[in-house]
Parts: structure tokens; sequence; C-alpha cells
């Protein structure tokens, strides 16, 4: 049980975009942070973006920001859209587990179903702006300078 | 973000065993009640037998039997004892995640853990005996006799 590091990078785009002082981000720059591909950040931004949890600015002066306040975005917001599914079972899946013979007696599936609905309510209290609540150690660590 | 097969597979097998009016169960007839391999449930069991969560009996009459009553066996049990990993995320594995440049400002770490717990909570309010609660429609799925 794992979130996807689609997910994972989805939550540090959202964080930087946060942290930084600056009004727009740049995908280099967050890759450069990150030390991974802009390739794969831009797959991720798409989803974001789709979801309405970021929003580019096209243009030479163009970029990347938050498309709300972080206040506004919570954890549960990203990982629901960057998960590919939740179907934590066979059994969740569409049209049910066919091969399963207890698919009408078990309790499984609605048992998961509440251990998930726990965990995204926990996911839900959190949002991206209590996730870089120390922003000036974040800015640093991220090389984002202070606005003059 | 899913349950592994192994994970599946285990708690059905517990299942088989909360379920059937014998004393003793088959692994082929487990096998065959749920069209797998018995290879395959023989690795699981090994993980359930270590986790002292099944016991086997061995001899011509010997079979697989829960190591205890089923309602002392949670959902929580079987899945700590079946799933490799609760690394939610890179910054969860062993020594942290060197590469993210946030993990000593990031809330996130904690956050997960927290819904983590949540969802254990439910599934360890859950036993096996609650999930074969309708334990004659169980039997009739998986083809167990009612004992006479």
């Amino acid at each position: 049980m794992r979130l996807t590091k689609q997910t994972n990078y989805a939550i540090r785009i959202a964080m930087y975009c946060a942290a930084n002082p600056a009004p727009l981000s740049q995908v280099r720059d967050i890759a450069a942070s990150y030390g991974v591909s802009e390739l794969f950040l831009f797959k991720i931004m798409k989803v974001l973006v789709d979801a309405g949890i970021v929003e580019t600015v096209r243009g030479r002066y163009g970029g990347l920001r938050l498309a709300k306040p972080a206040e506004e975005i919570t954890l549960y917001d990203i990982v629901r859209a960057t998960e590919d599914s939740f179907s934590m079972a066979e059994c969740f899946d569409d049209g049910g587990d066919a091969d399963c013979p207890l698919i009408d007696a078990c309790r499984l599936n609605a048992t998961l179903r509440k251990a998930l609905n726990a965990f995204f309510e926990q996911l839900a209290a959190v949002s991206v702006a209590d996730l870089v609540v120390n922003r000036q150690f974040v800015r640093n660590q991220l090389g984002l300078a202070e606005a003059i």
C-alpha cells in the first residue's frame, strides 16, 4: 500500500508553489530543486491543471501557480486527482470480482471502504498551506529567494 | 493505493477456515473454492503461520485451522502480516528520502502516518468472525457442507 510517485511529486509541486515568494514558478526550477526531469513534472502538472489545483500562465514571463489559496487545497484534493485507483481489492473493481464466490456475503469490501474514508478524512484536514507552515525553511531548502 | 493479492487471499483463507464447520481445512479445497493455485495459497499460509494467525496440523488427517478464535483475529492483524510495506511515500523509507530537500520541514510524512493509523483503526475493529457473519451463506458459496 503506497501512494504513487506521481502523487508524491504532485504534493511537492503544490508545496513549491505555496512556498515560492514569486507569483509564478518555473517547471525547470521545480525540477532542479527536486532532482527530477521536467518531462515527469509536466505530466503531473497536466493532471493538477485538469483538477483545478494549479494553473499555468503562458508566455515569456509565464509559469505555474496554485489555482486557489494554499489554505483551500487539501491533501485529499491532490491525492484524489493523482492516484489512479482506490480499489483496495479485486472486489472494488468495476463490476465486482466475478471470481470471488463471497462477493454477496462478505463484509470485507464495506470494511475497506470505511477504512479508506477514515484515511481520506485525515488528508482532507490538512492543506498545502499547513504542509509549508515552516515557510522560510522550505524556501531555503528549495533555493527560493525571499521577495524584496 | 491497493492491498496486494497476497493480502486479499490471506483474508479469504481466514474466512474459509472460520466458516468451515469441519475442524480442519484442506488447501486443495480452498484453492478449488477460490479458483487459485495451491502453490499460491501455500506461500500465503507460511506468512499466516509465522504471524500466529493460522496453524497447520500435519499427517494424513491434517490440515489448516485458525490459530485462535475468529473473534480474536482482526483484519488489521492479517494486513500487517501480509503487506510488504506501509511506506506511503519515499520519505517513509528506511533512512528517509535523502533526495527530498524538504525532509526536515515537511508535514507530509506525519500527516500520512496519521491517515494510515486512522485506516488501521478501522481494520482493527473488524474480526474474521465479523466477515463471515452470514456464515451459512458463506458455507454454501464455498461448498462447505454443514457438519451433521
